[in-house]
């Protein structure tokens, strides 16, 4: 199991009382859950700012599911040889528009490639990616 | 079919070029194709800027899952009478974690309290959200 | 003085390693100061999310000085009556560009909404906005 | 002057509509005026993810000027080997805060490493950095 440390932190009652309304309201059991979520996120970002960092990533994007050449150059894209598609989701959203998330692993620079011929695709109406910065498997000691 | 109109822009020579080069990169395969996509994607984060607007959403999250209370509080989630869960992806990324990733449908206030909550749980080390605005239905002819 | 408290924060010990290397390249002398500033630009971003909040902005314009309507308008612009404009900066960045810092005060709103209008101008080729909720006064104890 | 040319953008009739309501609220006289304004965003950004991209900078921060060390080293950080500090503002915001807008010149590596320098320093609360990447000079026909 991980071993867990203390540490302190001080600052003045007026910061104080406004982080614990705050974190009540996010809805946070404890202090340590939340200071320990902002440095994650924190880290998180600053790894994500490396091209080279492997992410995996969310590509959602609302497309009209008439356009018929669409879905072929969508599977082509999925099927880079930098990236590993792992699962994609496809939601109904109304008569014309689907919603489908694309689960990628891949460098940081390889998903943004790749997202950015999706999005340009005719037919892919809005887009957007979330990446997460995976844990270097080398920091792992099982 | 939805009707097309065509509208004249005129911009100098030299932002053109550079235009025309960056849309080259993004893979667009013509002009019209990378502008409605620019206006989309400002209309869009417009959309998003209220509160009451209907969107679709793509909560991404890394988790410890042998954290064992945290897949039922999850689901409790899930099913907030606010919200629409639509579907779930779970992925396995190493020993310790998974990435999750839920699609929900509600108002885009619903969608970030019940977002910020998720991510609050103990166990949940990272999590993300990507929000898409849905077209309002009645401004369809179908 | 401002009354100092100190809280105690519990995380495991690879976290709190990677904590401390990246505090210290981004030049923190100290844990709490670290998570100090961490709490901070929370509690600023939420506050942010209202558009009744008090703000100081700095509205950053590129613009062309050989628009001759153009510094006009801008300083109609800044005469709006929702909002003050406390001081302005002007660069000279090459032959066609100047840089221009506008400083104002007032609600969130009032000042995204003059904001859009500065950058709707015609000469202005780039436009950002910085916003800094203040503190209420209502709260400082004098 | 500039050599002005006119491209043909094909839209829906919808898109078009929703896009003409939407510049209108931004303040635009014209539909090229809102397109050139999108390209050049987005020309821009693309520019800010090169490190090596000269930028200017507005960095803008609250401090309490009751800490009596910060003002010295406000200034040494300013006058780094790497960038131009071009301009400051400084301006009062309350009986324990003040709001200063440092103008910086320099790469974007380099802007960011002076603003976490700022930002981490005793005594400043909040930090936000603005960057425009300003034009080759080269790409400049005099």
């Amino acid at each position: 199991m991980a071993q867990v440390e203390r540490i302190g932190i001080s600052l003045d009652k007026k910061l104080l009382g406004q982080f614990d309304k705050m974190i009540e309201q996010l809805g946070y059991q404890n202090r340590s859950e939340a200071v320990r979520d902002m440095i994650r996120d924190k880290l998180e970002a600053k790894k994500l700012e490396n091209p080279e960092t492997t992410a995996v990533a969310a590509v959602c994007l609302v497309y009209d599911h008439h356009e018929t050449a669409l879905s072929k150059r969508l599977l082509e894209l999925q099927h880079s040889k930098h990236l590993q598609t792992i699962s994609t989701m496809h939601i109904h959203v109304d008569h014309h528009n689907c919603l489908e998330i694309i689960a990628l692993r891949g460098k940081v620079r390889d998903i943004t490639q790749t997202a950015d011929k999706i999005i340009s695709l005719r037919g892919v109406k809005l887009g957007k990616v979330n990446m997460i910065a995976t844990e270097d498997s080398h920091t792992h000691s099982h």
